[in-house]
């Protein structure tokens, strides 16, 4: 008999290693590849960050602050909480994996919605959670029906929001009235990678938190409007007790030192944030209005990417990438005939258009009907 | 009821944030502090790893790498084997805890040498394991009473090669005999964190793979030897079926690009490598040396470190401090009259030394003394 795995892990897909963009340009004989596939800020990051990157490189024979220091006074001043609600990741990808770790045990219940971020589905199956899948409704957590699935075993419900990959988000009312029928031994996580991108009556979770509510935790990340994910650096903000148990499973060095110096850098240039994050509303807008034009449905999205119907056609993603355009296949979420498309910069944003109107060329006839309704 | 975390949990303690340098030294009021703690390479990397960094400083906004494409066919290359044998971790610290959520679920056992790398016990712990605690025996790994505590229920044992905090090794033969006598249903976990420091006789664990054996896993990292500590990035080696368990578990982007780009320069400069490993040795035949002059006991170390009993005195370590030279003191480990230093500049060792001459002063006639035996 060989080493035993888990049985939990025999439901986890195999991994399979993609190509870098390098070697695709190589093997799909491209000259030029355009990468709207991963939600990326297509920018680098603030002229500060770079800097501080560049000073910092040849002093990473050092350990990094096992507890971000520096980075942590400067988020807390910031948010006005104290540094015991806390924790930093490698990304704020491990922070979800860490809440299941500290928290769900073989048999427990996680709440999931459906299409979500496959990193809940992966993690929670590691951790020997059973998982309660509850579908999407028009677009968005169908809330009812996840207070219906709440068990005396279920230990952590996740909400991506904004969700990922659809784009929609869940409102501060919407939140607020759920939040009122969720028994306190449940853990509510909610991930707010795209936060930054939110319209103005998204929920101010910091403000329940605040107000003493422990079983709720949101992460943050630099990795999207920041533009560091490279580097690897999020957070998650929660109780002292939730955080502290977060600690105990969480590995000394998880975040490594330039990650630190560059977030603490970010921070401080608000006015490149401020840029960044109107140019992205802009060319969202401009895909919104070129997308109608071509007659495509997408949802309308309260981040930096769109989800994009392209039914009845099935294999847009891969018609896309011979043209040299990298956009997300929904399939594997479940999603077959969507793509989801990252906001890129002006040039990337045509480069897609131009590709996808190759595939999809607008009849005048029929847009000129269209446009008459 | 509030949230209620996993019970294992219980016996993990509570996280204590330490201080950076900069904040130590104000509140000690010192000017000047020399860390000899965490075994760092006391040298900045190679300029080639240096010039990579800030390269690509401003290319972070991209994801990394999910499967460290690049580094992967490298070392590969280098080690003859097939790619499908490596895993990447965020430092191979997170390795350990790979293979203790893929291997390893509630009750059963793991078992370890005492004392040694904490997070070996903090990550069972986490993970629900019972330990088995298994404590040196002359100052090195006791593999005839460990043999006897393997049972049906134990799933792995970690083998620090070389020790830390104790800087032995167990040689090749050593390492041989004890594998005929591990069921194959047990992992061997050999961390060999310190492998470049390591004499000759070190195991190959490399052949033991290529072999064909499944039952174990050896792990290396940059953060030594090769001074990348602040970025981390480490890997494991062990049998394809090995490797996929762990693939499962881990998060897509664990490993950050500049890391990735560090590493892979980092391997170009072995000559910068083998300068830094002579400079190291050398530097710690003058600790001997040194400490033989002041008449210390210390172990005979196959790493960048070397452990000291300053027994009967159990405070060295907090009076190097108030000199402004950090050294680990030992007692957390149940080693309390020990202290571990890792070897650092010319410089930083003498400062080390003349603050511990301070502290033991040698009488001349006891050193006399000591000279004629």
């Amino acid at each position: 008999m060989w080493v035993e795995a888990n049985k939990n892990l025999a439901d986890i897909p195999r991994y399979k290693p993609g190509l870098p963009i390098e070697e695709a340009k190589r093997k799909l004989k491209l000259k030029r590849v355009v990468k709207l596939a991963s939600n990326e800020n297509p920018f680098s990051p603030s002229p500060l960050v770079v800097r501080e990157i560049r000073k910092y490189a040849a002093n990473i024979n050092r350990y990094p602050e096992s507890n971000c220091f520096y980075l942590r006074r400067a988020i807390c001043r910031k948010m006005r909480i104290k540094e015991s609600h806390i924790i930093f990741g490698n990304g704020s990808d491990e922070i979800i994996t860490l809440a299941l770790r500290a928290f769900v045990r073989e048999g427990d219940e996680v709440i999931i919605g459906e299409p979500t971020f496959l990193i809940y589905k992966i993690q929670s199956l590691a951790c020997g959670a059973r998982l309660v899948i509850v579908p999407h409704k028009e677009y968005t957590y169908d809330l009812n029906s996840i207070k219906k699935k709440i068990t005396p075993r279920t230990k952590i419900i996740f909400i991506a929001n904004p969700e990922n990959p659809l784009g929609t988000y869940i409102n501060s009312q919407r939140v607020r009235n759920f939040l009122e029928s969720v028994p306190s031994s449940v853990l509510v996580f909610f991930d707010e990678a795209y936060f930054e991108f939110a319209p103005s009556d998204f929920p101010r979770t910091l403000e329940f938190i605040k107000r003493g509510r422990k079983n709720i935790i949101f992460t943050r990340t630099f990795s999207k409007a920041y533009a560091l994910a490279g580097l690897r650096i999020g957070y998650g903000i929660a109780s002292r007790e939730i955080i502290e148990n977060l600690q105990k499973v969480r590995e000394p060095f998880n975040v490594n030192s330039l990650a630190q110096k560059a977030a603490l850098a970010a921070m401080q240039d608000g006015k490149w944030l401020r840029k960044i994050i109107d140019y992205i509303k802009n060319e969202k807008k401009f895909l919104y209005h070129s997308l109608d034009k071509i007659g495509l449905f997408y949802i309308r999205s309260a981040t930096n990417f769109i989800i994009i119907s392209t039914l009845p056609r099935k294999n847009v993603a891969s018609l896309l990438l011979k043209k040299g355009v990298i956009v997300r296949d929904m399939s594997n979420w479940g999603m077959r005939g969507f793509i989801r498309v990252s906001v890129g910069k002006r040039r990337e944003n045509l480069a897609f258009l131009k590709a996808l109107k190759e595939i999809w060329p607008v009849k005048k006839r029929d847009y000129a009907k269209r446009r008459k309704k």
